[in-house]
């Protein structure tokens, strides 16, 4: 292989099927992507989910974390949070002329660890190369198909009295990011939260948890979750404040960029409803993953349609969807 | 809606579902859509297809199509390659900041249209917005799922005997794009090929034609469908090379570029191969679709893993696997 990507990889000629086969077909490897033909054939039964992602982070390799990992954790949690197990992925990847061979494969190597968290395997792909300037060096589409394992997930199901957590402390991805892009060197161990959250989901669900809605914090940060809950399920989000657990080397980049941590992304972190009941054991299932996990908040019906933070002095406010230019290229 | 396309319209918040709403929503409006959280959730049984396609053609309209078109037509046609009709489909779009929201929906409307020729509906999406200079202009990924009609079609199934028909004449895509590309008006009424090719596959399967092999021949044109069967089926492909239908335009067009017709891409145009009794029903009902579809060629072991063009002449060629710097963003 050339040390870097050129158009005529992207000819579906003799250089495409080199590049395919050389870095692609070599790490994804399974059975059903070396049967693919113009697609992939797979047996399914019953209800799945489906779902789609492109990836366009700037940069490609930041800490704790690159674009073919977040590519993979990205789709694969979009299905563990309607409870399903991720098993069958796509692989789309626009390339710029000029971009590392070895970068690529770097990537790809990403994704294939990411891919053995989940048990998912790719089974079919498709690679475009574009002259230099018509993207910026790399971006990933994934999209995926899991098995549902625990049905009726949703974000219109939440009532009053239940409970509110999150899966670990919040905003560290975009933090991480925008740390990464301004060339901040960080003395913290400061990373990015990506990981794979199927392993997560199937410990609540092993631990017969009614999973009530379940969602990954990803643009919009935390809030964008709450807010859509609230309106989805014409309930009140009543949050505490201070409850809410953030790094404090994210509260100092909070301040800097001027933004809330509950509206940056996170790329391995979620938001829990359960009813009271399970509000113990859940938290406990979660704390075995991050110490952080914590109880937030709880369903009312203050102000239907609407999030709102308590402080512990007493004081309310709201909590608003975010709007306007949050970071670009986060995810 | 603004008349541009901003980066707040992929902030995950406010704007990014408004955007969502009054262009993706609006016009892919379904059951399983409007239901849709984190995934769309599915109802699929037994053998499916799954395919995906990324698409960054310069320019995006073009004659006789556009990239919304594009997408549709490109995953259902993969799907349909492998005697899967189209059910289900993703779409992720990247946008560069500043693009117009007016062409936005144009292509919206294209992907709606040719939707409907599939019998296939959008069940999940994903919208990024890049600041300038990301990404040009607008990119869109399209992944697929199918259901299984005709089982068993497979580049690997060709044998000694067997006949080779194209669906109609070759080379139209990739002689308009690049017409389009360079600013050559033509006279004539060259215009791509694109077109869904699943109803032109149910009747063949309606017609009891027991489809051998069938592929589209997109990247690569038709010799890149042809040499693959010929190293997947270890036969020769025996081609007359006059018979290959190529219209004048697209052959004024190859001249110029120093091309053969049948490396230029075809975004509607497959490649069929069925056994020697099959060859009069499969060219009848191809014909009801285009008149030009031909009878080309025949399986034979004279090289095995090898295409030959045999001339009215009596000479023979070799014709190869494409390489080296093809038409980029072709697709």
């Amino acid at each position: 292989m050339n040390k870097t990507i050129t158009i005529a990889h992207g000819n579906g000629g003799e250089e495409n099927n080199e590049l395919i086969k050389n870095i692609f077909y070599k790490h994804f490897k399974n059975d059903i992507l070396e049967r693919s033909e113009d697609a992939a054939v797979l047996q399914v039964a019953g209800e799945v989910a489906m779902t789609t992602d492109s990836f366009t982070v700037s940069p490609l390799f930041f800490p704790g974390g690159d674009i073919g990992k977040l590519a993979v954790c990205g789709t694969c949690n979009d299905l563990a949070m309607m409870g399903a197990k991720p098993k069958f992925l796509t692989c789309s990847v626009i390339i710029e002329e000029g971009f590392s061979t070895r970068e690529l494969e770097k990537i790809v190597r990403s994704m294939k660890k990411e891919l053995e968290v989940n048990g998912a395997v790719v089974v079919s792909g498709d690679t475009k190369v574009v002259p230099k300037g018509s993207v910026d060096k790399l971006f990933i589409n994934t999209t995926g198909i899991g098995e549902i394992e625990q049905k009726g997930i949703s974000s219109h199901n939440l009532q009053e009295g239940m409970s509110i957590l999150v899966s670990r402390d919040v905003g560290a991805h975009g933090a991480t990011i925008f740390a990464a892009r301004e060339g901040i060197t960080l003395e913290s161990t400061l990373q990015t939260d990506c990981a794979s959250l199927y392993p997560q989901v199937k410990a609540l669900i092993d631990a017969d948890i009614d999973i009530v809605a379940m969602r990954d914090a990803t643009r919009g940060g935390v809030a964008a979750v709450l807010n859509e809950w609230a309106k989805a399920s014409s309930v009140c989000v009543e949050i505490e404040e201070e409850k809410i657990p953030v790094q404090e080397e994210v509260k100092g980049i909070c301040e800097m960029l001027g933004f809330e941590a509950v509206n940056l992304a996170n790329e391995g972190t979620f938001v829990l409803a359960v009813a009271k009941a399970d509000e113990v054991k859940a938290l406990e299932v979660l704390q075995q993953t991050h110490e952080s996990a914590t109880l937030i908040g709880t369903v009312t019906h203050q102000h239907d349609g609407k999030v709102i933070l308590n402080s512990s002095w007493g004081t309310k406010r709201f909590l608003d969807l975010p709007t306007g230019e949050l970071l670009p290229r986060i995810c």
